[in-house]
């Protein structure tokens, strides 16, 4: 819980061996936008050309090196990795003690990486800003599931001109006017929020359901399982945010079984079947697998039904042996189970491509899923059969009143502690 | 020039057909934090879920269209472009008549393709915030060249809940933060500009020469030539910005010629020739052709030598055939320059990777480019050649010399301008 403070506190993060220039300039910035500001040296090879309130070889020292260990490393990347390593321990300890109200990093690659793996050890919420010239390209590595706001610096961070002193007075500008928003509303009442994971193949089945849940009293947070939705979805469930997650979208346990590009590592689904949270499974989007442009398909797909998405993504009919496999996957993780979990089978189609009169529609394919994961899953989770396709509405009907069972039921951990706000 | 305002005015972009609940609670928030708002619809599809201030409607008919015209293509691509058109109008305008200082959108796929299409139509330092869903992936398409924060919403933009009123609160903040900083100091001297193009295999040129330039009172903003870097130095010099030009990497250009990664297009180099700016060209970094990953490379480049710079990127050195196609696309160039040009060409290698002991050090290719050159450039071009490495600080000291020569010259139009700023 933050108290209220006068002047909210900024760190900045970058090398001050070779933007010390730079970032004596932003935190003047910085308190001319009336904040507090706390400068922190990452750099490692040379020696700070301005002051820093916390010095690099603190940092080497958290990470149970030395600068000069690091600079024996003779090698720059190995000795950056390092540097990182003490740099998230600073900034998570101010975080943790409520010493900082946002953090912002300027430079090029290393600063990049080194502001950037910092950021995302701090949780959804916390302001995290960027200035970097590594913006306008694959920022999935720096970025990946955070609410980091990159800033493309356009030109070089070398040297202060009318260019770089614009880009970085508005950037002090912007982490200014962040923290001002960063505090959350804890003390008036937040609903109960139910994580949901889509695509836009299953986004009809959310639309339908929606309205019902939210007059029932509870809050959606919706996440596109693109790889790094699943992560972000994951990574809110293990920061204890959602009391319940219902999954439209699985594709991406199809994409990490069979190298697809939505892959969001092996521990998809599991935080909340471990954290017993109540959640429902519904098998969207299994009837794929997404890959990359047309020209790259592997040849084991070449004579499979694909739907070509655009120019950089293609997918793929999954094929009943793929289905099989998956259901054991399924399987395992639902024995991981600890809350009340139901799995919700929608007989006549999986997504948009896979309904009557798509290329994907393909019924028989479906039911060996459906079959498979009838016979392997464990007992105690409920399991129903619902001969809709998953964006019919009256499957939607059957995701609330499942929901409502499951959150109301006496085993649901989240009724025990919350039953006072379940309206519904 | 700006006039001082009490209260900045934003713009939103977005489709609110989708995104009308998400864009009044952003409009709430702008407000709360200080700054008046106009809200801009780019919807198609549907009717508008909370009012605008500039209606679909009128973004259409100055695509010299209609909604129900776009509505009838049947295809939400092709109308969304035409959409794309209107909405880059309508916002220039607002922004030639000094009605906006910020501009902020929010949304998906299509509604960053909106967004940000319509920011790229808008100058440097001009405050552009994209809250998106596809900030963790290419940004390119979106960022392109320009000054835009790209915001990773993490959760989709659909709906209120604390995750998106969390997002769009600390947008409307930093929003509100940056349009504080807008107004560029043009009361105030502001020194004349250098553009100067690198990469950091020529980055100790520019170190030895700046502080000798910063001194006869020029400001410098370096650009990285990665494809990028160089389509921002030109569109800076198409918008006025700097006075002179110092180009210490080309190999933007054989990457255009040779189908290399960091290709700026076929105009590279030639705004700044066209206007009549003092120029210096040299050929630094045209030792190499930079290619993707070490297993994509083209086999005609295998047997070069290579150098891996990391996973993503390798460059090949350019061969004696390509140096003499290169220093023909050069002198065809420099035949469009009306100011004073110079041409420094360093005789003991072009970058890191050509320097003695590296693998691509071959002066006899080198030798190849000079004797070209110096044969095909048009008359009036200074050309000087230089016995030393490029990034040798002998060689920065005839950039310096150069410099002033072509900058003090009676046939330099900056100074018939701006004579009394030099005062070097």
């Amino acid at each position: 819980m933050k108290k209220t403070k006068a002047k909210p506190n900024v760190a900045i993060l970058a090398t001050l061996d070779t933007k010390g220039s730079e970032v004596a300039f932003l935190r003047e910035r910085l308190r001319d936008a009336g904040v507090n500001v706390l400068v922190i040296d990452g750099g490692i090879l040379g020696s700070a050309t301005s002051r820093a309130d916390v010095p690099a070889g603190f940092l080497a020292r958290k990470a149970g090196s030395s600068l000069a260990a690091l600079r024996r490393l003779g090698h720059e990347g190995k000795a950056m990795g390092i540097m990182m390593q003490g740099a998230v321990k600073v900034i998570r300890d101010l975080y943790d003690r409520e010493k900082i109200d946002g953090l912002i990093g300027l430079g090029g690659s290393m600063g990049t990486s080194l502001g950037t793996s910092t950021m995302r050890a701090l949780p959804f919420g916390f302001p995290k800003l960027m200035v970097s010239t590594m913006a306008s390209r694959d920022t999935r590595p720096f970025v990946g599931s955070k609410d980091i706001l990159m800033y493309h610096s356009v030109v070089d961070l070398v040297g202060l001109n009318r260019m770089t002193r614009q880009v970085l007075s508005q950037a002090a500008g912007a982490m200014a006017g962040m923290v001002r928003f960063t505090h959350r509303p804890r003390t008036s009442f937040l609903p109960p929020l139910i994580a949901v994971s889509t695509l836009g193949t299953t986004e009809a089945c959310i639309r339908h359901f929606r309205a019902d849940l939210e007059k029932s009293g509870w809050e959606l947070a919706v996440f596109h399982t693109v790889g790094s939705g699943g992560q972000a979805l994951e990574e809110l469930v293990e920061e204890g945010e959602p009391q319940a997650v219902i999954e439209t979208s699985l594709h991406e346990l199809v994409d990490h079984l069979f190298k697809g590009s939505y892959d969001a590592g092996a521990h998809r689904l599991e935080g909340a079947l471990l954290k017993g949270l109540p959640m429902i499974l519904i098998p969207g989007n299994i009837d794929f697998i997404v890959t990359g442009p047309p020209e790259t398909l592997p040849p084991r797909y070449k004579n499979r039904p694909i739907h070509v998405h655009n120019a950089a993504i293609c997918v793929v009919r999954t094929n009943a042996q793929e289905m099989k496999r998956l259901a054991r996957v399924v399987a395992d993780k639902l024995r991981l189970a600890t809350g009340p979990t139901a799995l919700l089978l929608p007989s006549k189609g999986f997504s948009v491509f896979d309904s009557p009169g798509k290329s994907f529609f393909d019924l028989s394919i479906d039911r060996v899923f459906i079959e498979a994961i009838k016979k392997s899953a464990p007992s105690g989770i409920r399991i129903k059969e619902v001969p809709a396709h998953i964006n019919d509405p009256r499957f939607a009907e059957e995701v609330v009143r499942t929901f409502r069972e499951i959150t109301w039921s006496p085993f649901s951990k989240v009724l025990n502690k919350k039953r006072g706000t379940l309206a519904g």
